[in-house]
């Protein structure tokens, strides 16, 4: 008898429908000789409506954060139940635990907790007595304080995960409205196929590089417990994409070279013109930068050539997030005295490619195919970084789904029509 | 420094602007210079909506009734955490609490829990630190299992009961749209004047006897733990009425000959005819209701009187809630053939006035002056029930309200027409 943690989005469990079909979804799982365990997030649009309803008590009700915890937890507490009274009436039994019922103890900071350990003693018990748990995704309790916390962005995908690795479960099952992990995003490149199967860490770098899909968090909870998680659709029975964290016995261990190529138009540019070319320079540049509270992407510095070394000035560029751009620049205009440099300029036009694989690690020539496809291509690379099993580029904007065509198909990541599979809800 | 208990209805918390409203009540209160608990009921038809959305789900989900009590209890979670936002952004400091945070134990019955222990220690120590504490009314939690548990009817009025008495708290203040305790429903007559005071156990003959205002649940509990209440509006600063349990010190000690006057038009009648005059029979007929599963609530039998005792019959008749009717003519029936009558007849036209005052104890010829009063206006009586400090009668239900008239002048409630102040909103 295997161990299925489900986990089912807002999407998933919309409305009185949609709960039943995941309710009858669940009962097979279950009926199919399985213990089950269901992670569920908010329906639909709950956790915005419980926002609205307290800004119309406060002009600023982030304030009162652990209170907002309160307020916003109520919203899986109602789906929750609902599931259970869904799978009961089938004739099936279920019982639903909140995040502190399941064991869920988390660190003390409101509206985006860490989990810290996880204790499901009541999960383990309702499985023993051959029922299915429904669990409250996205919450948790601060063992110190008892209070209620939610887990921030992602946090119900981090609450299936973390469960799954506390009670030692077979796979974890993401469910959404999209059938698997594609090789690219289908609505930029049509002829991206449908993976069987990723590596866990492959999966962590196209998730950091912008595929929606997964949140990092929760794949890096899973690969640091050694979770394997299986993405799949809600409204399909197709098998989905397995993520393994760890290697099936007997599978061929040699990795694809490239599993698959993610783009991400979220990113700015900030350049900073003639900074003198001294030591110590750069370090003052990216001082400033995290004091403006920014997380920075990738950086280039072009370092000076020529006679001229006395007043040798250098230029220093870095990628983040386009939010976090006007608060950046301001802090370097403000410190330009101190730093030096002659000129700011930024760029809030550009997009970024990655393409990851874990066969990089033993394949050379990955980077000489890139680079060729995208010159074939006749587009311009701004910004490189790589890392053990990732290669990206910063292009211009309007040049990344091109880009990201060309690249998919010099690495022959293009599938006869038949083989795409694409769910087509969004993504 | 006072320690005052407030709970708030769905009503008082049906919008944001009535929470805000709250808000400012409460701080006001705190500022005043006392420590403030405030309980409260989801916002208006939140309750409504969540058994909706699980009527959508389930043809019967009560069939789940813990998944019931998980889903309703969001609703309270709601209100309390929008209430602790609003007064945290007016500058104050609140914590808001779950029944089960609160410390409130109940019994295992899910959808009716009685409270068996109150321990209060997170909301003494919100209060040690100067915050008011907002506490979910209607919830709990059973200590053994760990599940929520919700209290029914009543249940908001008694968890602010059983606070006060677990914090020894000064006053346990019910606010509502009424601004106090009336001698009878305003509605009705008109010349009904509110209380100042009135003593715990004439409140609890007025529940018992269909004034809506507090229910009978937690005057109950009150007055078993010596709690006195005040129930007063939201909308208004009269100072309502005070419910005392524990006679106020110095205070006259002369009760009132009639405090108030209630009715009910909830109930039915049953009439048993012709059943055999022999011992045990009487005895067999309420087993009979009893294991329909109704209440019953008075009982007249007229025995034979006359020459023929070897073949007497008798006629037992009662009253019941009109919801009960139904069933319960249908046990009887079913038992025709074991019990012996001759027919049984029901009636759904009737109505119940009562009369309650504390000073019925040592007053004498109260029962005169309402028999008198009825008389007078040609009001037929049906039966009559009587308690230490209660007399009811039952008339028919097209002569209750001129029968309530009659008597509230009789008794000498009737105000001038200034001393009337009534919030009149709906009672």
């Amino acid at each position: 008898m295997a161990l299925i943690v489900q986990k089912f989005g807002g999407s998933s469990v919309g409305d009185a429908d949609k709960i039943k079909h995941v309710a009858r979804r669940v009962i097979e799982t279950q009926a199919a000789g399985n213990q089950v365990v269901v992670v569920v997030s908010a329906m639909g649009d709950t956790t915005d409506e419980l926002i609205d309803l307290a800004q119309s008590v406060s002009t600023d009700p982030y304030a009162a954060p652990r209170e907002m915890d309160m307020l916003l937890t109520s919203g899986e507490r109602i789906s929750m139940a609902l599931l259970a009274i869904a799978i009961n009436s089938l004739g099936a039994n279920s019982r639903s635990f909140t995040g502190s019922q399941a064991g869920i103890m988390t660190s003390a900071k409101h509206g985006d907790a860490r989990i810290a350990e996880v204790t499901p003693t009541r999960i383990q018990e309702a499985l023993d007595a051959g029922d299915i748990a429904i669990v409250a995704g996205f919450q948790g309790f601060n063992k110190d304080s008892k209070d209620i916390t939610t887990l921030g962005r992602g946090g119900s995908d981090t609450t299936a995960v973390a469960l799954a690795a506390a009670l030692n479960a077979d796979v974890c099952e993401i469910y959404s409205d999209v059938d698997g992990i594609y090789t690219a995003d289908p609505r930029v490149i049509p002829a991206a196929h449908k993976l069987d199967a990723i590596d866990i860490e492959s999966m962590l770098e196209l998730a950091a590089a912008g595929a929606k899909i997964l949140h990092i968090r929760a794949v890096e909870y899973a690969r640091r417990h050694n979770v394997d998680l299986r993405v799949r659709s809600t409204f399909s029975t197709d098998p989905g994409t397995i993520v393994y964290s760890t290697k099936p016995a007997g599978a061929n261990m040699e990795e694809p070279v490239v599993s698959g190529i993610a783009t991400d138009k979220g990113q700015a540019k900030i350049m900073v013109i003639g900074i003198p070319d001294v030591p110590g320079k750069a370090a003052e540049v990216f001082t400033v930068v995290a004091e403006a509270g920014a997380n920075i992407d990738m950086i280039v510095q072009n370092t000076p050539t020529g006679s001229d070394v006395v007043d040798a000035v250098s230029d220093i560029g870095f990628t983040l997030p386009k939010g976090d751009l006007a608060k950046v620049a301001a802090a370097l205009e403000a410190n330009k005295a101190k730093l030096g440099f002659r000129v700011v300029e930024v760029d809030d036009e550009i997009g970024k490619l990655s393409v990851v694989g874990a066969g990089m690690r033993t394949h050379s020539g990955v980077s000489a195919t890139l680079f060729k496809a995208l010159a074939d291509a006749s587009i311009n690379i701004e910004m490189i970084s790589t890392s053990e099993i990732r290669i990206s580029v910063i292009t211009s904007d309007v040049q990344l789904d091109d880009a990201a065509r060309a690249v998919h198909t010099a690495f022959g990541l293009d599938s006869d029509i038949d083989a795409v599979v694409y769910a087509g809800t969004g993504r």
